[in-house]
């Protein structure tokens, strides 16, 4: 088996110079690099200590994939998983899917073949590709027969939407969210707590459904005009995201001066604060912590509970126009 | 040297059973797994499609260090740099540095054992890690000397927040930004561009520098008093971020209800669009594309230019009070 040695006198350099160009470190022209790294193809050498990882059963690689990076709520949850890595010696391979069934199992496949130790996937598929993925998996707010899962208490989050507006004296709530595409989306039972809530309150509610994949309401005042067409004695909106309920806000002050109603999102993300919109928090950071530490479990070749559902909180502020 | 079919002896399975374990196909047990992994290492299997990944020039990973991942700014670059690395057919790592040097330090190292082919750093330390890194790197918002970076237009786009508060007839406009660490900062021209055209214009203007690291303005309610008792007169403000404009505009709702001045933000993320303020637009995604292209230009051995600024445009909203 060829050596160090060997490629040096193959290449006629020192054997440190091939040894640097192995490890990346000091100052080596490409030209030199070239010659070590095709000696090292022609020579059939397999360094040592590179060679080791390959068969390591555990990269320290953790893949994660989400719709979408820029979303308020991804990505603070993206910054919860990257930090619970780092503080468990694990790096962080991202992807965004854009919601595209295709570009998730491509990136599951590049994944795997990058060697990860396991993934994590927030999917917004009907089918989820995850399923079919043989490695250790976690799956954040989607339900898959077999997979670990981590969401929030969704259902009592839409419970406590409605309680606010209903205690706010309103009449006529409208939901308004994205269309729900798959039940195994727990997002799915925030919708339900909501309004089974207001049915038990004999109160009747509007329901509006924006394209399932339009996360960012790029197209919501089209959508905002059609629900006041449809639903004109709105006297309070729940807003599934709190993306949308600020898109709501700002939109209705240009569009509807007049639709000055008690509106409420959901995520608790900075972006509600910013617009003093109240709001049904997720425990987005515990989520991304508890979702990262079951999956090191799988890794580790542990039992893991099959769902984890985190509970939700109510915050108030400015928008719900509620008064104590 | 060891073969496939003696790892497959001393365990006991077949050959196909072995390869499927290093290829991660099909269903296999975790004790067989095990055993497999542990026959490879007593045996001293290199696996030939592995070791040659070894060997591989180009691991077609790019790393990416970011100060915090849910800054909207910094999860808006990510978002692009980690579209524009799939759109090449590169991976992603992404690391979080907290604005911490060490941190940092120490996330460089691990991306280079990690085989990284390349690496972008958004630093904000007074004395840049990456420096002192030898693999292909191109810098974001910082400059340093024979690194390539790419930037916005930063004292253009102090000059246009300037120009839109004096146009509203601002005449004692405040500057409200983070404390600039570092000349290398580019950020610091955004400061001087307002600070030399209010000058230019015969205005005084008052400067309020909050913590350098508190990006988020978590302690903002105490530096809004402060800044409202050293600079009452103040009938306009540039908030150097779109985060912290953001952030004034909600605690002077509540504070100081009788501080409506003109508010100009600077990044033109979503935040700004939610939240109805003027601000000053960089081009994060057109940064974000270029800061990967240039990286995969270093990678492949090309020269490319030292220093990109790229144009910053201006977005006239409801905050500015500037009526044409």
């Amino acid at each position: 088996m060829a050596t160090l040695k060997d490629i040096a006198q193959r290449v006629g350099v020192s054997v440190t110079t091939v040894s640097r160009v192995l490890n990346g470190k000091g100052s080596i022209s490409w030209e030199t690099k070239d010659k070590v790294f095709e000696a090292i193809e022609e020579l059939d050498y397999h360094p040592n200590e590179m060679a080791r990882s390959l068969v390591n059963r555990n990269s320290h690689l953790i893949g994660l994939i989400v719709p979408y990076i820029d979303h308020a709520f991804f990505s603070t949850l993206t910054a919860a998983v990257e930090d619970a890595c780092y503080n468990a010696g694990y790096k962080l391979l991202l992807c965004a899917s854009g919601g595209q069934g295709d570009r998730e199992r491509e990136q599951l496949t590049t994944l795997r073949s990058n060697n990860v130790a396991g993934v994590l996937v927030c999917s917004r598929q009907e089918s989820a590709p995850l399923e079919t993925v043989d490695m250790p998996k976690v799956s954040i707010e989607r339900t898959i027969e077999g997979v670990p899962s981590v969401s929030c208490d969704n259902y009592q989050g839409g419970v406590l939407a409605a309680q606010e507006l209903l205690a706010s004296g309103c009449k006529a709530p409208l939901l308004l969210g994205n269309r729900i595409i798959s039940m195994y989306l727990p997002a799915y039972l925030r919708y339900q707590g909501f309004l089974e809530t207001c049915q038990k309150a004999g109160v009747a509610c509007g329901e509006y459904y924006i394209d399932a994949e339009d996360l960012f309401g790029k197209d919501l005042e089209n959508d905002l005009q059609r629900a006041k067409e449809r639903f004109p004695e709105t006297d309070g909106i729940f807003a599934t995201s709190d993306i949308l309920a600020a898109r709501i806000q700002s939109a209705s002050q240009d569009l509807f001066p007049e639709w000055g109603v008690p509106l409420i999102g959901f995520d608790g993300v900075d972006v509600s604060e910013y617009c003093n919109i109240s709001t049904v928090a997720q425990p987005v950071c515990e989520m991304g912590q508890l979702a990262v530490k079951l999956l090191i479990d799988r890794i580790n070749g542990e039992e893991v509970p099959e769902s984890s559902i985190l509970p939700v909180s109510f915050i108030r502020r400015g928008s719900s126009g509620y008064m104590e």
